[in-house]
This record gives structure tokens, C-alpha cells and sequence, in this order.
């Protein structure tokens, strides 16, 4: 058995922890999850069936991790030989701008998706404020910066990369020049372009 | 000079930050912000000026960190000796809840603040499904275990703790027995005691 059960579909959030653990170099074996027919044993570890899921067969025990971005932070733990962790200087951007594309990042598209978007009396409740803003946010890191840590590509971007990939791709995000050039770099990585050629090559044959 | 500047509001997340604070036992100076008067020092450290931003007097460099997720984990990794951190076998909850309350509880609940909550049709692309299934799976994990990371507090249950305690208080979080009794183990901590007191103070302080 492989280190790692891994529940995904490819045409979901799994994308992003398919390309965790190509990073990570981590050794995993895949469970393919049809919306309608959720296998018994993604059910019995999380009971909200949600992708991607990620079981570790630990020594101690089986462990269960799910949400993308804790997927990504746990990988890079696990594998502190990939160097994927932040050290101690990198600490306070890596937590910052992971946690800001897991909220007001996420957020902002999802509203705009929905199309429930805040007016301008409910900004205040709103941790994202609004689309413009939190956009503008990580827009602006990513002209002074190349990577969300400054100079060294850490597992904060493979979460943050794939939240500016993905919303570009789907129209979300507009195409703003240091969005569109951090998506090239990211893309450029040798284990994004093996993650996603896995999950396109399954999509593929989906459609079939 | 202390070794953080806390930039803050009472009537905010930055109760989340205060309670952290405490937790680890860090040495502070606290710069309340008037949401209409935003001091320049909050606006360079942070572009978007949120609270609660905090500014780490670091030997290297001042490190600025934004997003109370995000504040309650650096505290933890900077402040080793309050064993808040997880150790290897709790890190995988740990992980995973902080996350799940970051994004699928924050937007369940702002979701239904707003009123803005998705069709049955567009549950497929809010991460959070719907409000009942969100609430439903941390009341299960909080059932089971006295907190996220089974039978130790760490510092994970400062941000999940908060986000429970506070929907409850405000009524978005319907008061289900396990998510009570979690509240009130969270409120028995003497670092919870201690930062809110401040922040009751300050509220009162700011209705004269």
C-alpha cells in the first residue's frame, strides 16, 4: 500500500492536492470519486464526502486531511525534504498569504461565481471587503515578489498559485499582468505540468 | 519597544488575535484603529489596512501578518514554549480544522449574515456545500473530541473556538450541545479571560 489514499475528481479542488504531492514527491495511490456514487471508504473518513481527501497511513494511525490548502501545509510537513516549508523569516508571508487565498481570495470569486456579491453597507462584515480590494491585495504582493515567501517557490505557493491559475482560467480573476506572470512561473514547475497532465488525460477520457 | 506591534479594533477579529496573544504569551503594544482614521503606520504595513494586522519587531526585518487564521499559527511557530504547536500525530487535524473554519464555517456564516446563501443548484461550487452540512461536520468532530486536535488544546482551537464562539453569540451558529460545550471549555482558558476582558473594557470604554 502507498503512503497516501487519495480521494479525488479531476475536475474539482483534488487538482490542487494532486500537484501538493507531485511536489512533495509523496507516494500515493488514487480513488477516482464519482459525484453520485461516493465509495464507503471516503464516506467512513470524512463523513462530508467533500475532494479532495487525503488519507496518510501513518505509523500510528490512518490520518484524514481534507480541504485543499491544509492538504498542501500537512505535504510539505511530512516532506521537509522537498523544502517546501517556509523557514523562519518566510514564516509570517507563508501563513499570511495562504490563509488570505483560502478566505478573501476564495471568497471574492465564489461571490462573483454566485453572483452574491456584498453591497456596499455589508463590505464590513465581509472579511474579503470586496472583489477589487482583495484582488488588488494579492495583485500588488506578486509585483514586488516573485514568490508569496519573496524569492524561493515554497508548498504556500502551490495553494496560492493554483486559487490565481484557476480563477484566470475560469474568467474569475482578471488577467493582470504579475497574476498572469506568477501563473507562468507556477506552471512552469516540473510537478505542476505532471499533476495537471494526469488530471487532464482523466478528463479526457470522461468525455469519451 | 515590544516585540509586536498589534494593530487592532475591539469590536473585530482582532479578538481572535488577542486571545493569541495571550496564548503565547507574547510581549505587545496594542494600536487601537478608528475604522474612519486609519493610522499611516497600519496603511504601510498593510495596504488593505485590516484588522487585525500585526507587526513582528523581528532581528531580521519587521514582518507584517494580516488574516487571524494566519496570526494564531505564527504565534504558535514563534512561541514554541507555550506548546501550542501540534506534534506530529495532531498535525493533520490540525490542519484540516483550522482550514475548514477559515473557509467552509467563515463563508457558511457570512453566507447567511449576508443573506446570500446558494441554490440547491450551485452547492457543487461553494466550497462550504450549504450551512447545514458545514455546521453539521464540526459539531460531529466536536462530539467526539474535546478539541480539534483530540484531547489537547492547541493553538488551532483559539481560531476554531473563536469562530464558534462568536457565531454563537451573534446567532448565526445555532447552539447544538457539543458546539456549547466547546465554547465553554474555550472560555474557561485564562488567556481567553484575559484578552476579552481588555476588549470588554475597551467597548465599554468607546459607548461613554
Amino acid at each position: 500500500m502507498a503512503d497516501y489514499t487519495f480521494f479525488t475528481n479531476p475536475m474539482s479542488r483534488g487538482q490542487i492536492a494532486r500537484w501538493a504531492l507531485h511536489e512533495a514527491g509523496a507516494d500515493y495511490d488514487q480513488v477516482l470519486v464519482d459525484w453520485k456514487n461516493k465509495p464507503a471508504a471516503l464516506l467512513s473518513a470524512n463523513a462530508m464526502a467533500k475532494v479532495p481527501t487525503l488519507v496518510h497511513h501513518a505509523e500510528d494511525r490512518d490520518r484524514t486531511i481534507s480541504e485543499a490548502a491544509a492538504i498542501c501545509l500537512y505535504l510539505a510537513e511530512m516532506h521537509p525534504e522537498a523544502r517546501l516549508l517556509p523557514n523562519d523569516g518566510e514564516m509570517a508571508d507563508y501563513y499570511r498569504w495562504v490563509f488570505f487565498a483560502a478566505g478573501p481570495i476564495e471568497q471574492a470569486i465564489t461571490s462573483r461565481a454566485l453572483k452574491f456579491e456584498p453591497g456596499p453597507e455589508q463590505e464590513m462584515m465581509a472579511g474579503w471587503g470586496n472583489f477589487d480590494r482583495a484582488i488588488g491585495a494579492i495583485e500588488e504582493k506578486l509585483a514586488e515578489d516573485d514568490w508569496i515567501c519573496g524569492t524561493r517557490f515554497t508548498m504556500g505557493d502551490v495553494y496560492v498559485g493554483s486559487q490565481i491559475d484557476w480563477g484566470m482560467t475560469f474568467g474569475l480573476i482578471p488577467p493582470l499582468p504579475s497574476l498572469v506572470a506568477y501563473a507562468e512561473r507556477c506552471q512552469q514547475r516540473p510537478a505542476y505540468q505532471a499533476a495537471k497532465g494526469i488530471d487532464a488525460r482523466l478528463i479526457d477520457e470522461m468525455k469519451k
